[in-house]
């Protein structure tokens, strides 16, 4: 009988963070695409769109004007899927089937550069760092509000990932519960933490440093690797190297590691099909409770739908959505791929 | 303070067959779109399509010719997933961060009709029956090879759910394991009919025959609803009313009564933007590991892209990446709008 080879053989892999599996099919790289094929947008944008509501001094959907902002700009989202109102409600004893409840949030768009045309990969060092000390003005001062418990950061990029406008910016939104997502990995890093007295990414990364066969970028204070779990193609995490488990923690040292190895990412992201590469992104980090969560690690997904082109994408459909992520190359091969890459932006070269 | 009204107010549903929550923004529906428009196909297809590698007749990728099929054909997937081979595996005994096991399977494409151009809603009630013949062949035969323990029946439908060609057909992926989604699914079930001795969907149902305001279609055999928790606009669910765990166990009046809801309701879906409604579906039932299952109840889900037209689709993105699954409008909203929906083909008004 054929001895198991992981990178040939079809498998499954299971992602500690949220209890589930991917099944990955290495021998399925190779099949044909006949596929639907994205539009890609070559157009170079202009540096000012005055039909942009982004832009600095445009007026936005509900009349109000955006400053002539020089650096970041955030604004209360004018569609906010969560509402800051309080609702009263009563718990229904007998909920089996409809259990409801209503939720209150704050959400907020973080415009990254007052330039229409400047992407994360094309921004100097110290706008990225202006970018990171916004996330963790946001972070403090969403989460001290009384009944706010989660920040969830994050930044859809390209139309193909539902973004609506190329300006340059991200979201957050702020809510009472904890998502989802972010429960099951809380659950899993408590039961870690609980079972091992340490935490399961920093044991995770060290054990990534001494393989070696993941790793994209490592700089003093940051790793970017491929998870051994990754579920899209050139899906990554940024995992700070020290135990830290929120944004507000890091040193200013720390804060331009981080602007850096965003910088260099994203170049790479960039470089992988010469196009302004598509992804959604976003920070786990400790709950905003007020209690201490020894057991979370302050990391960062990158989750970019590409699959071989800048116009083939990986679907996540039918099987996917019906049985679980399925994926066709190896987190291994597509670490090597990523790693490899150019460290200039192929714009510059 | 306000009172809480559902139909109104932000709020949180949970979903009791995968244990999670979606977040609801009934408000938010109105929100202008700017981002990207999915393509619309238009153009009429040929009756046979020469290039087609579905059509009777003609050569696919691994050089097989098609037979002159008349009503369904099935074949092996040329570009399988998962695979037959036996694989040599001996379990990790210290496998904390980088857990896989090989994973055996049989992946095939049931082609729907010889027709190039024939989408569900708009062929025979007896041809639809065929299909769902089919189904329930391919559920018993990959069902009873002794590594098979789960059966995923689906249709990726249109360009925008990664399905590479018009010509109306599905897929059948068998595997040893019980894929991420219907574990959860069969673990809720489970928990639920150790503790009450009675079936989850079914008791679910009778609920929501007694309220009315989530019911697309019924008829004597099966129910079309809009789940409480549906995570996709226009998402829904076909149930049987009789407590069945497999698609084998249905009578030929049941099977007749399932093409019967698969064609209206795929008629409404078409009705709802004027255009062949793209959607990924997927039946989920009892696993074929020759366990008796009493608590699984035949279901088929439908997972429709779609938000507001033939063009502008929901995007599961950053937020609901990071966070959770989020929906604009209410599922009594939907439901009330496929509900009033005519039972005839646009195309045949
Ligand atoms: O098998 P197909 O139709 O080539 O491919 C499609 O369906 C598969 C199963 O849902 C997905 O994994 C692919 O991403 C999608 O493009
Ligand atoms: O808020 P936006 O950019 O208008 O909308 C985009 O991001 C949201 C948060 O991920 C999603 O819910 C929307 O489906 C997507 O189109």
């Amino acid at each position: 009988m054929k001895k198991f080879d992981i990178h040939e053989d079809p498998h499954r892999r299971f992602n500690p963070l949220i209890n589930e599996w991917v099944l990955v099919s290495p021998h399925r790289a190779t099949r044909p695409w006949q596929g639907q094929n994205e539009k890609i947008h070559t157009d170079a944008l202009p540096e000012y769109d005055p039909t942009c509501y982004l832009c600095p001094g445009n007026v936005r959907a509900n009349g109000e004007s955006n400053p002539k902002y020089e650096s970041c700009f955030v604004f209360e989202n004018d569609f906010s899927a969560v509402k800051q109102e309080p609702i009263f409600f009563e718990e229904d004893s007998k909920p089996t089937f409809f259990k409801a409840k209503p939720e209150r949030g704050i959400a907020r768009v973080v415009c990254f550069s007052p330039r229409h045309d400047l992407t994360l990969p094309e921004m100097e060092i110290s706008s990225i760092e202006t970018i990171i000390i916004t996330w963790q003005k946001e972070y403090t001062d969403l989460g001290s509000v009384d009944y706010i418990n989660h920040v969830q950061i994050f930044e859809n990029k390209g139309s193909v990932m539902g973004c609506s406008n190329p300006h340059p910016h991200g979201q957050i939104w702020a809510q009472s519960s904890l998502p989802t997502q972010v429960e099951k990995t809380q659950n899993s890093l408590k039961a870690y933490y609980d079972k091992n007295q340490s935490n399961l990414l920093i044991d995770y990364l060290q054990e990534e440093l001494k393989l070696k066969e993941r790793i994209v970028i490592e700089n003093e204070h940051f790793v970017a690797l491929v998870p051994f779990w990754a579920i899209w193609p050139f899906e990554t995490m940024i995992i700070s190297k020290r135990h830290i488990t929120k944004i507000t923690a890091f040193t200013d040292e720390e804060v331009t590691a981080y602007a850096s190895i965003l910088k260099q990412l994203t170049i790479k992201y960039d470089n992988l099909f010469e196009t302004s590469f598509p992804y959604s992104s976003g920070i786990h980090q400790a709950p905003t409770d007020g209690e201490l969560h020894p057991e979370w690690q302050f990391h960062m997904h990158f989750y970019p739908p590409l699959l071989r082109s800048a116009s083939v994408k990986k679907f996540m459909v039918g099987y996917e959505m019906m049985g679980e992520a399925q994926r066709d190359i190896t987190p291994e091969k597509s670490a090597t791929v990523l790693k490899a890459l150019p460290e200039v932006h192929y714009k510059n070269k």
